[in-house]
């Protein structure tokens, strides 16, 4: 058995995982109910022993943790500039001497790429890309059948590529990432960039599209638009066989799929065009995708 | 023994290769006198009999060649914008077969990484991406010491990258590709974008930078701007230790590598920001890099 835990920047999810990759009970916390770091750790580790319900702590092999900024190498959270907690933070240390156990920690997106690898639609894939689309943008990049974690164990920050110089301020103090478009926040900013007087959120744009409106339709297009743009840059890079996306923004399916599927033929170097690189939705739910990748790394 | 040949948009470079990475000799044709493969696998064979001057042809391993969109997967170069040889050549075969001993085929820039890695700046490095600044841009990505080829062969085409939204034509049919700003040929445009009276080689702006023409030296600033996006993005995927910079382009010195080191620190995500990632200049000559990794990958 392993804990996985993965860390978003809205709730962290808890799950206990066997060793066939079944998840046995999970559990879901809010983020800013913790702003600092230590009252985090406590929690999550009585959560973690309301969990076991009686099963033996010492069955517990450790727990691995994906977080945005989370550093493999390091074990440590670095200016993770969606969390509440700033500076670098020894989250691997705290959360093991805390729980007694192994912990082992990594970037929330490069862990879905492992869940997506070992049990979704990247099984048998040896280079794919996956894009995390949820409050912010992550990406986890496989080659030859392994994460890329880089020097430094940060590669793979692909929400911070930026696809309009000069574009929109994003939270990483810089303009025009990705992540200021396609993420859910996003799109409700594209929303309200054409309705001002509205206040709106992902889910509100995705329905009113849904029920006809012109102006919601139009975001998603933009969106799919700017993702494609992006993800034929990343093509160009690393020659996957695919790029999965997934996170709750691909609730949206073909609104979204279809514009990015159109925008990545329409952007992509010849010698990838014609549908070569699948654009793919995630094969895991959202829930399980995070925590299993977070369980397999430790 | 092996024989290394670096195809580039302008000329071909042929030397024999001892097995310490001496080159023994060399020698140069230029693309253009070839305008149909047969008679450029002809003229390189002759090229290769002479240069042997009567060493033993079975002691030559091989000749490994790199060229633009050359496969090492297929050993196919495959719809190389920038050579006259249309579609699909069979290069590998044609090559192996006249002269009689095995080749392998890598993209030139995939080869010059390699030559780097082996032999120059980044002996000792197990992450950098190399970019070949010549009449076009290459590129090739090294993550945890092997080339990235990706699922079809053909990863790396960093000059492909799209670093200004409906900007300039590029060679491959698309707008606004790094290719079509950080080339020799990027340079050239970039001056007769602001003097459209003048024709020029990027040869002449550098000269004229030096000689304190402020339009040429503002050419050489706007180059390095938009390279150093363009590295920022890049660093943002694999997160490499370096950026190493080859080709004609580099004699630009300080005048190319202080608007790109600027513009990397400007673009890039916070967590690399201070110099974290060297942009460094090759430390191979031109022509032995690319002969160099031709020659290593047969």
């Amino acid at each position: 058995m392993k804990f996985g835990l993965d860390i978003g920047a809205t709730s962290a999810k808890l799950g206990l995982v066997d060793d066939d990759g079944k998840i046995l009970t999970r559990s879901r916390i809010m983020i800013k109910d913790y702003p600092d770091i230590d009252s985090f750790v406590v929690k999550v580790s009585e959560l973690a022993l309301e969990m076991l319900d009686g099963r033996a702590v010492q069955d517990v092999e450790g727990i691995g943790v994906g977080c945005p900024n989370g550093n493999y190498y390091t074990g440590c959270v670095e200016n993770a500039v969606n969390l509440p907690w700033k500076g670098t933070i020894e989250l691997s240390k705290m959360m093991g001497e805390r729980m007694g156990m192994k912990c082992a920690i990594t970037n929330d997106a490069n862990a879905a790429a492992l869940g997506e690898m070992k049990y979704g639609a990247a099984r048998g894939m040896k280079n794919f890309i996956e894009l995390t689309l949820g409050t912010g943008v992550g990406g986890g990049v496989v080659v030859n059948g392994e994460l890329v974690y880089g020097s430094d164990g940060f590669a793979g920050e692909l929400g911070h590529i930026i696809v309009e110089p000069n574009g929109r301020m994003c939270g990483c103090g810089r303009k025009g990432c990705l992540e200021a478009y396609c993420s859910a926040t996003g799109v409700a900013r594209s929303y309200e960039e054409l309705c001002p007087q509205e206040k709106v959120t992902s889910k509100d744009v995705f329905e009113r599209a849904m029920a006809g409106d012109e102006i919601a339709k139009k975001v998603f297009s933009y969106t799919g638009e700017m993702l494609g743009k992006a993800i034929a840059n990343l093509i160009a890079v690393t020659a996957p066989e695919a790029v999965i996306l997934f996170g709750g923004l691909t609730a949206a399916g073909d609104l979204l799929m279809e514009p990015v599927r159109q925008s990545v033929e329409t952007n992509v170097l010849r010698i990838w065009s014609g549908g070569k690189v699948r654009i793919l939705t995630s094969g895991l739910k959202s829930d399980d995708a995070a925590i299993l990748g977070a369980a397999a790394i430790v």
